[in-house]
């Protein structure tokens, strides 16, 4: 059985074709262009390959309600061309083969859980922290998914006393993405995060935001493992200081050893690097394979 | 068949017997006092009536994770002589029927999507704002459950400028329970909620405070439907105050025309009254009894 994968991103989709074990046989990246540019290019690869089901992670918004009259479409996008775009059907037009779709934080939470860090667990989040900040969960060995899925990225948290900056979101200003996505940090310090990785108020800041909203969701999900991802996690100073911060928020409330003992093992980073998003997408493929076979 | 029903409150411990469409057959009421005064009265009104199974909806925190060797156990409380009761195996001690465990607000959960305003939702969020402030959540139709359960009333709110009261939380001094449960209106204002219902900006206050929390849990949770309980969602006046500040945050961001458009049937007082907490622990123990003659 082959499986295909598409990590769909406002930048890039990646496509892949691989194996159950998360093994990928071959990979293509593709620029997100219009539609109608970047959806041939998709389908040709898979044209090429003749994947048994496919599984898709997509940037969003997107409707991944499969009661939904349009599941499988990216809604309210402002990327240009993408607002409304039925990714899922127009994918079906041409492949007669089961299909998973959800969101790439979502996927790559799944992949995350079945191969990588959080291997073996029934629960766990995906945050990633890059050009937005978003997160997927795993809750009781399912995809989390409600009214819609969660957009973790924009809540609120308190701002910092010495922090004057005012916030990058369109919509809420500074939230925890317009205070701590990469381009918050690189407008509130003048440069991009990869060029200030010595300035350690920088890292003092960023964790502080994070860490606040990791707290949050411990309190709100109680998931079993939470692995940061994304481009801004690529510091690794910020795992200890997101890791203090989390611990003075709690304050002893959630006395739980794996929180207050073994942090370390708690907030983690992806065990399938870069390749969690790709490696969810072929688990989403084969999750839709077995569920259609059943 | 007869199933049972214990609602542990730090204050009182609801019991009853039933059956599974909720039709409460006897229940009583029994003060928390030491754990021994008071089971032996549990422990009574069960044996009397010799239920088929037993659910138990508790306050906290408890160790909810059946894989635990603590499972069933109330925790970290400050009520006296309830530290690390076993609450559960001392029932199991005595009735070798089938048993569920879970929080109270889990329970309440529970019981409004099997019987009450979420009827027939795999997804919905109960939240009570009382003494404390705690939710429970079905998500994929299981109750949310993780490292722990939830302890969602302790999420960290953003102050209202004119506000000046330091907040009640003895662990977080100004997290939602501090500053919006019951105790924190009453030492806020110095009378308690039920006299203070003429008292506009009391209610704008609550309402500012609680819709931060629910417009959290929504982009965390993305709940179906979200149900308000306990004694100071009495004052009905809170609902569209809520309702407002929920959909100023939320600022089109979810732009979900459940939230934006019918937001008076998203956010809704239980549909089963004051029984959503009994009324789920029967629920609990039918699960147990199900799960058990499978
Ligand atoms: N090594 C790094 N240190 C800090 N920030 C980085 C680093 N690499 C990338 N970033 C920032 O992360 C963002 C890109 O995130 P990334 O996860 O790579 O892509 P995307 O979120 O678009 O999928 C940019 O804002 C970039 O400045
Ligand atoms: N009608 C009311 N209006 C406002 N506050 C109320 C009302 N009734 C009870 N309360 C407050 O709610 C709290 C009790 O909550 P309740 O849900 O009844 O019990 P508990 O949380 O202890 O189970 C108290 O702080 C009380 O002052
Ligand atoms: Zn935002
Ligand atoms: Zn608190």
């Amino acid at each position: 059985m082959l499986l295909g994968a598409i990590e769909a991103g406002g930048t890039k989709f990646v496509c892949a074709v691989g194996h159950e074990n998360g093994t990928i046989v071959e990979r293509t990246v593709i620029p997100t262009d219009l539609p109608e540019v970047t959806m041939r290019e998709v389908i040709g690869f898979f044209q090429k390959h003749q994947p048994d089901a496919i599984g898709i992670g997509t940037f969003g918004p997107a409707d991944v309600n499969p009661k939904s009259p349009t599941f499988g479409m990216i809604t309210s996008t402002p990327k240009q061309g993408w607002r409304d775009y039925p990714l899922l059907s127009e994918l079906e037009k041409v492949f007669p083969v089961p299909m998973g779709f959800d969101t790439d934080v979502n996927a790559a939470a799944l992949g995350e859980a079945k191969l990588g860090a959080a291997k073996g667990l029934d629960s766990c989040l995906y945050i990633t922290v890059g050009t937005g900040i978003g997160a997927g969960a795993l809750v009781g060995g399912k995809l989390l998914q409600g009214l819609s899925h969660p957009e973790m990225g924009h809540i609120m948290v308190r701002r910092h006393p010495n922090d004057s900056y005012e916030g990058k979101c369109p919509y809420h200003k500074d939230c925890l993405e317009g205070l701590a996505a990469g381009p918050a940090i690189e407008e509130r310090w003048g440069m991009k995060g990869d060029k200030l990785q010595e300035a350690e108020e920088v890292w003092e800041l960023e964790g502080y935001y994070l860490a606040q909203a990791i707290a949050h969701y411990i309190l709100v999900l109680s998931p079993k493992k939470i692995i940061l991802g994304g481009g801004v996690m690529k510091q690794e100073q910020l795992y200890p200081i997101i890791a203090r911060n989390v611990q003075e928020i709690l304050n002893g409330y959630v006395s739980l050893p794996e929180i207050m003992d073994r942090i370390d093992e708690y907030l983690v980073s992806p065990g399938l690097g870069d390749n969690a998003g790709i490696t969810g997408s072929l688990m989403l493929a084969y999750e839709a394979y077995t569920e259609q076979n059943r």
